[in-house]
């Protein structure tokens, strides 16, 4: 691709990811304004709203898989894995947002993202690992249950809008949980 | 309304109920064949598919806030808060199946199933003050953070169809965080 349209492509995904983060019901006309390029431009691009939304869903996992790869060197694995958990929580309403706009477009994410998708959960893993050996998780702790509550979570903080002073509380007692019982 | 027709009602309610459950997509002339009844009998009673679906919201969660009613009185108050719980996470796939076809029919909750909801969330937040006094649940924590993890786990134990023994397991690290600090 031209370093031209390779700007307008990552100028159009910005937008996208931005306008569907908040209204999952926008058009794509709605997109191509905010990137400042012509309706035909985004249709070069991406010929269908399904493909664009896609594309803007893998951004997105591929840049979570990448915080949490490096987060694996951190030297703090305690505060590495609880950190990229909090970020995932707090990021997860535009991403949500753009998940659910692709199931009301009668899609489910495609072969990128599941990919993108599975590369994210393989990182989140080595953090969890690095994180129970240092003693800041639980041992007792496997990755499907772990998973389950950053979903859950995600969720959760969603649902209702929640505000990020309830959603802390929430995740401070979750992360209670998570944590090894005291010894002693 | 007469009591043959009442028994119709009630008959359609909890064919609904199991047909929706599992299959969101499925069709009134579907519930109609499951409860024994002609679709004309169906349509009197819920004259729109989104009606049916929001009186077996409804009847769901009236039955989840008489059930959070009767633990009120169970003498142990932790036993009675968690057992809750766990009861609605346990149920949560096929509520959600039944929330999403209402959203998917372009509608959301309506009055009624706003209502009986409200009353759930009452009598749940009476279980978690009655296990809070009781030291089951920590005092530092406040209804909506609790209530969001109640939708949180709902969804996560639902967003894999999560297999029972990673859901209890899920509930396990819960509630280690609900509970107090071991003092001492």
């Amino acid at each position: 691709m031209r370093a031209d349209a390779q700007d307008n492509r990552n100028r159009i995904l910005a937008a996208a990811e931005e306008i569907f983060g908040r209204t999952p019901g926008a058009s794509t006309e709605d997109v191509a304004k905010q990137a400042g390029v012509g309706i035909g431009t985004v249709f070069r691009h991406f010929p269908t709203k399904v493909e664009l939304l896609e594309a803007v869903l893998t951004v997105r996992l591929e840049r979570l898989r990448d915080r949490a790869t490096e987060l694996a060197d951190e030297p703090d694995a305690g505060a590495a894995f609880y950190g990229f958990f909090s970020q995932v929580v707090a990021e997860a309403s535009t991403k949500l947002a753009i998940s659910e706009a692709l199931v009301a477009s009668g899609s489910a994410a495609g072969e990128t993202a599941r990919s993108a998708g599975a590369g994210m959960r393989e990182a989140f893993g080595k953090l969890l690992s690095r994180a129970q050996q240092s003693n800041a998780v639980r041992a007792d702790a496997d990755f499907p249950e772990v998973y389950a509550l950053l979903i859950g979570a995600s969720r959760g903080a969603t649902a209702a809008g929640l505000d990020p002073a309830v959603r802390d509380k929430m995740l401070d007692i979750l992360y209670d949980g998570l944590r090894p019982a005291p010894t002693g």
